[in-house]
């Protein structure tokens, strides 16, 4: 992605390998500061993810297979296998138990696990294994860059001239490994030389419209913020054509798990005729999952909703609940943009889930 | 209203007359502060609206009439009768530029001109208008506070012991001279010993939020804080069983302009089939307004979105649209209770618009 420092322009991905380090880029400090975080160990790797240092389905998703891969190296002197093996699972577990409804992080945590064990069974060599882990999950992120200039062609095809677009959260770049679903399909059509506008909603509790304001800055590409409660107001002025949005995780049946008030969204949507598309990787598919009924909602803090940046904003004595997910049915969903192509939400389950 | 100060129960009013000025709980102090803001002068009422240190469609309505009132103070030393209905229709104009989009501010001016006009055709005696202004305006808010407990215990006939309802903004005692008027149907129900939750949406992107937990907090009525995208979560969870808003503008055919984000409740509540509720006194009723079309929205400062308590949170370089009202259509809403009893939206026409 573009990052304008001190008026020039540079390329960053999210996060990246760097002296046996994962870097990543610290969303916390973003927009104010332009900070880089980095990671030693796994656990840093599931403390960053925790508290949100990284975040962003597929951004969490690569996070994870790195910190597979720092654990493998982490645990490389133990010489018995099924000790190796153990450790290496309990730290999938660790990692994945930081954020529950994401499928990303439980996709590539996993496929890493299984392309160790694989190795290990053929070549018994556990020293050798850390090499292996490695480019596993340098590939994961190859792969989820290319799926997003991928879905940013697909989704592009969508868009005309002049587009008035919404987003929800932050489904850029910074939620990725670079590039972007929900704004890779806007970088497309803003390189693609289309004049399009987007309507950038702040997405209270985490304000993730400051990541995505950011992202736009960086680009050039025109938009205003508006607060969440004004969508509908947008919408029903006819200022909205499309709404684009991220997934952190589709069931078979399409129904999808994203940021809280993407449901809101599409309800919106749908009243006022305006087309709702999800962009998201294939990785961002729960075969395990029928339908959004089964998809478990991570309640955070309530101090995310009571204070901001150390301000109390609400009584002391006040309660908060705070889901930070929910759950469109499909639907509300026009069509769901995947690195496959464009799909109704029911085609999702035929895809063919080959990477 | 009670307000718990140092463990003690007191009873106040929004707004109130003493030493001839006019005292009004500051707005903008709380719920951190418990202050009170007095106006020696008409502008310093009309500035102390702009600044939202009073607001609420009622609340601000009666501030208009006791500034009336303070105008007359201030020329009652004018003779000549023409110009001083000039200065006061000046006047007028000033308090009435302040917010543009609730009736009742139009509305509370309007009918102190014509008491004070009326008066001096008669008796032509200006320096006794003054105190025929001051009945006038403390008549007004005598009306609103027991518009407002007839508002309550009509609406409290719609819910059930053991309701659950959202409430968006602040139709609280604070927004009227008293009592409330979504919130004084809730303060009815809970008088009446009906256990009931209430589900406190933040209203980004002043957080009324804040002002309703704090009544809600003073009255010990359960309830907790949820944030605008989250609304569509807990409906259909079936967490919410009504949604009960104020308004600050209705049309003769229904359709009510609110703070903004009502609409999008209003259409969540239908796709849910959830009751919303619309809770105002008749003076919040616009007889020359056919339906919302014609309703002026009042756009305030990006500031308000860009900035909290000082503290940017988005980039420098990002622009932000803040429209401040939205318009729900009549077909969203369940019924309009005022004080004439509970009205399906078409039916308020043919209210007695006695008051």
């Amino acid at each position: 992605m573009k990052v304008l420092i001190d008026g020039n322009v540079k390329e960053f991905r999210t996060l990246w390998m760097e002296n046996n380090e994962l870097y990543m880029i610290d969303q916390t400090k973003l927009p104010g500061k332009f900070e880089i975080y980095k990671c030693a160990t796994y656990d840093d790797v599931a403390s960053a993810i925790k508290n949100m240092i990284i975040r962003g389905a597929s951004a969490i998703g690569c996070a994870g297979a790195y910190a597979m891969f720092l654990a493998c190296k982490k645990f490389s002197s133990e010489k018995n296998f099924d000790k190796f093996m153990d450790k290496l699972r309990q730290s999938k577990d660790l990692i994945t138990s930081t954020r529950r409804t994401a499928y990303d992080l439980f996709y590539t945590t996993e496929r890493m696990l299984n392309v160790v064990e694989n190795y290990l069974t053929e070549c018994k060599n556990i020293s050798k294994v850390v090499d292996v882990a490695r480019q596993e999950a340098e590939k994961i992120s190859r792969e989820n860059i290319k799926a997003c200039m991928t879905i940013g062609d697909f989704g592009n095809s969508l868009l005309k001239h002049h587009s008035k677009i919404l987003t929800h959260c932050n489904a850029g770049a910074l939620a990725m490994a670079d590039y972007g679903t929900a704004l890779g399909v806007i970088r497309s059509a803003h390189y693609t030389n289309k004049k399009i506008f987007v309507f950038v909603d702040e997405t209270r509790p985490r304000l993730q419209g400051t990541l995505t304001s950011w992202e736009l800055l960086n680009e050039g590409i025109e938009h205003c913020i508006i607060v969440d409660n004004a969508v509908g107001y947008f919408m029903k002025n006819k200022e909205i054509d499309a709404v684009i949005t991220g997934a952190d995780r589709i069931a078979l049946n399409g129904d999808t798990a994203n940021k809280i008030g993407t449901y809101e969204k599409a309800i919106l949507a749908k009243e006022n005729d305006i087309p709702f598309y999800v962009a998201a990787p294939i990785s961002t598919i729960d075969k395990c999952c029928e339908n959004g009924s089964s998809i478990a909602i991570e309640f955070r803090s309530e101090d995310e909703i009571l204070n901001f940046k150390g301000i109390e904003i609400f009584p002391k004595e006040s309660k908060a609940l705070n889901p930070a997910f929910d759950v469109t049915p499909a639907k509300y969903i026009t069509a769901i943009i995947t690195e496959k192509g464009i799909s109704k939400p029911n085609e999702i389950k035929n895809l063919n889930w080959e990477c």
